[in-house]
């Protein structure tokens, strides 16, 4: 079996100018980046403006298990699927990050046949956009702290400085450092510690900004720490708003390049799906909705972490109007989730399978609760057995869900008919509905809780000190009526990695709330989640090189 | 008078295609990055190889004072010249960095009518170049905290690692740093401490490797530090050679973009000139000189840095042979080191000029030894007097030195036709030999008073203990015969910054010895040399934003 890259370079890319074109994207508006990627100006809203918005479609997932789901597979597939249908299609995905491509991932554009291109560029350094976001990350670091060497005019208490600085990459020991040692020279010295990129503010502001306007607001926004009377000190305070906006000029615009098949494909930004919302830019889909009838996005993670943040935070924030939702599974994955060790995953296991079914339902009650229809992808692997495609049938027909098995990464689209044709029914026969899960004059606990017993099926939510502090604090400043993004593993629906399946009375513990104004929403930590990964015993990165005609090794 | 950036935005740019069609460059060998930028893959290079090799112009300057004096505008400005005199021409310049534009210079590419544009973008992220390079300096920090952390099979000593860290920001708070903090699941407590990108080995060794097989074995002997044994532990025992070059396949392809008037600018590479080597890359360099008839490039600060290790260094290790060198001085900085203040210096004061000209004088004895021709560029200030002009002519007079008065910043290349038709005339009428200054076959301690003497002027040189550890164990390990590259301050030929115009009798101290492996030197630290700058009290990042219609304000 070939690998994901040997896939990639034996296609035949077309120019980018060829794909704009299909979506009637005029070439003045496109910047580009080599001869397979562009920037897309912003200025071509103007021109698209009476355009009718596309039919929005989600794909989403069980939690994921080391098995893999293959999310981002399905959705380009389905694209491919739809476009050998005839219908007039694009896909919105995320920028894959350096780190976890470096670490366990060796890449994150799809699989075999169904995966966006080209696959080396996108896995590394792409338009530079994450780098874009770095810089602007760490130059308000660097200010913050020259602010304070200077003077500290605005009286920043160095013990609470919640701005910290960022690599691209999975970097364990930058989590927590101390910084500005030396003596009067070089500062003040500080606790300080790094994220990872996608980790950043910054990122969610540029996947949630509307137009450069809104950018520049919400980054000047953005709450950097505390002063020594416990208010809180902005980017607008430290008058840098103007700079970290010029630092995005160009990372703001959408970039487009192909999937293996020529569907157009908008890659622009990714923020995490704990501590952020997980989305592709809410500039990048509401340019594909005016260029092509049906979009197909994805959000990270599972229906509870990158879907429900997709649904409550991302479109409503932007008035996106999803018409539906595919729920990506695996016959692997549901056996995880059913009790199966992950080196007994080959052995057909019926039982396994049906118990671990119960994550999948709860994932359907989920986007049924928004007023979705959803369509469920049953992702194909080779070792799973017809006995096992028969009793998920089964299970689907039972329950009265549309079901499709999928079999994008060995066969492109034409893996995703079945998927497509369904998808496509449901949209024009099912009426979609959709509604967030709560109401943003709630109470941030009554927020909380909506996410907590109606996404993940939790009991009760507990309150740590700190949490029950910062949610009073945040009301006291005025941000009582944000959104709530739930910082929470991706592995279960509970706030434990180890409790797969459907946990059931269970409570979920919100460890701290941190404010996150340029955003625009607070962020509650769940139980232990990181911003910052480490690297696995033989990184990814070990297998990588280039070859003698220079390209890439080691990227899959 | 007109800002540089809004001098810029007037111009009516051509499309790169032109740019290179005008040098011959096939369009095949251009990746585009936007309409004016573009990659040029070195695959171009067997196509020119039987071209004749271009007269290579080196410009530097006197020792750089507070007061300016416009290399990288006399660069631009005498390329445009020799262009209007219909010559075939092409410059060679190095990539701005984030950090001191955003600090204090707010931009880096020439200026008034002598600029490379589109100066916002090669101010800013440009074609990612420097990120790439931050994202792999950093990903090696990270398999070595990693490698630690996994059990440390190398035996790494954790206090005698010397890879550092970097970001391209000044940023003095990350100069110190305690890193792997929070327990067994961080990693190990350790120093690090930050660099500006630049600083960089990999930006040493893009900048000097001749291929990408020569960069890859660049990469691999990069020493990160020692192991228990006192043993050097380089990028190959870590096995993330491959992925380093990987990370680096694009950066090391030389950027095209064009001047003001459309002469060709191949800016590529970007070290700092006081710990590496200070001069646009080697691969930047050699494209140019197989595809015009002259190139004009600039080294980082005076004759004694990037002057120094262009000629001892790149010109050695890439076989270049300059033709002729110009000599880059104003009247106020001439001043400045003849003791002018700077709030005086628009006063008339020949005198002072008079004295500082022995600044002048000690570079122009530097070059000769190199075995070259030289010109002198005065580059004209608004408040030079006639009596001023005239003396300084006559000095030149007296000492049989060529010199021109050139007004490129307001003129463009009108202003520097006189110093071309110099340029070309002593290319055409003297004969250069180049030789460096030293062989490699001499000892670290005869090649480091080779520079200290014969550049600097200094009577003596000492070596503190640590330094004269260094050397000895440098020579143990088999680096004797490396070449040397002096770490000094810019402002003054001695090691004191303060000591301006012509220092006599002063010895150099040598404080430290680092060997920078992949680059092939032994960096040799006087004085306080910084490798992490700082931020002024109002950084020009205060004023920078964009405007409505989404353009860049506050770069110059």
């Amino acid at each position: 079996m070939l690998s994901d890259l040997a896939i990639a370079k034996q296609c035949q890319l077309q120019p980018i100018e060829t794909i704009a074109d299909q979506v009637g994207l005029d070439q003045a508006f496109l910047e580009q980046y080599g001869k397979h990627k562009a920037k897309v100006s912003l200025d071509v809203m103007e021109t698209v403006k009476d355009n009718e918005e596309a039919n929005l479609i989600l794909v989403t997932s069980i939690n994921p298990t080391p098995a893999g789901e293959g999310k981002s597979t399905v959705t380009v597939g389905l694209a491919q699927a739809m476009k050998q249908l005839g219908h007039s299609v694009s896909c919105c995905l995320r920028e894959p990050s350096l780190g976890p491509v470096m670490g366990l991932k060796g890449g994150a554009t799809g699989g075999g046949y169904s995966q966006v291109v080209p696959m080396e560029d996108i896995n590394l350094h792409f338009t530079g956009d994450i780098h874009a976001i770095t810089a602007a990350n760490n130059a308000l670091s660097a200010f913050i702290d020259n602010h304070i060497f200077q003077g500290n005019e605005l009286n920043i208490d160095v013990r609470r400085i919640t701005w910290k600085r960022v690599v691209d990459l999975n970097d364990r020991a930058l989590r927590q450092v101390i910084v500005g040692l030396g003596g009067v020279k070089q500062g003040m010295p500080r606790e300080d510690g790094f994220n990872i990129t996608v980790a950043s503010e910054i990122m969610a502001i540029l996947c949630l900004a509307t137009d450069y306007d809104d950018l520049k607001k919400r980054l000047n926004r953005i709450i950097i720490g505390y002063n020594t009377s416990g208010d809180p000190v902005t980017v607008e305070d430290l008058n840098v708003g103007g700079a970290l906006t010029l630092l995005l000029k160009e990372a703001f615009k959408p970039n487009l390049v192909q999937t293996l098949e020529g569907v157009p494909a908008f890659i622009h930004g990714g923020p995490f799906a704990n501590i952020a919302h997980g989305c592709n830019s809410v500039v990048a889909t509401k340019m594909a909705s005016k260029l092509t009838d049906y979009v197909v996005t994805e959000a990270g993670f599972g229906a509870d972490l990158g879907g429900e943040k997709f649904l409550n935070i991302k479109a409503r924030q932007a008035n996106l109007d999803p018409k539906a939702v595919v729920i990506v599974a695996t016959i692997r994955a549901l056996k995880m989730h059913g009790g199966v060790k992950k080196d007994q995953l080959n052995e057909a296991n019926v039982e396994a399978l049906l118990d671990g079914l119960q994550n999948l339902k709860k994932h359907t009650e989920t986007i049924a609760a928004f007023g979705l229809p959803f369509v469920i992808a049953i992702n194909k692997f080779t070792a799973d057995t017809d006995e096992e495609i028969q009793a998920l049938t089964t299970w689907c027909q039972d329950h009265g869900f549309k079901v499709a098995l999928t079999d994008v990464w060995a066969q492109g689209g034409k893996g995703g008919q079945a998927l497509a044709k369904l998808v496509v029914e449901t949209i024009e026969e099912e009426q979609a509905t959709f509604r967030p899960l709560y109401h943003l004059e709630m109470t941030l606990e009554e927020k909380i809780e909506a996410v907590a017993k109606k996404v993940y099926g939790a009991t009760h939510v507990d309150y740590s000190t700190q949490a029950t502090e910062d949610i009073a604090r945040l009301k006291e400043q005025g941000y009582g009526n944000l959104g709530v993004c739930m910082a929470k593993t991706q592995y279960s629906l509970s706030d434990d990695p180890m409790k797969l399946g459907r946990p059931e009375d269970f409570t979920i513990t919100i460890r701290e709330c941190r404010p996150s104004i340029g955003a625009g929403f607070i962020v509650c930590l769940t139980g232990d989640v990181l911003t910052m990964p480490g690297l696995p015993k033989e990184p990814a990165a070990l297998k990588m090189d280039i070859d003698d005609q220079h390209q890439a090794i080691g990227l899959f």
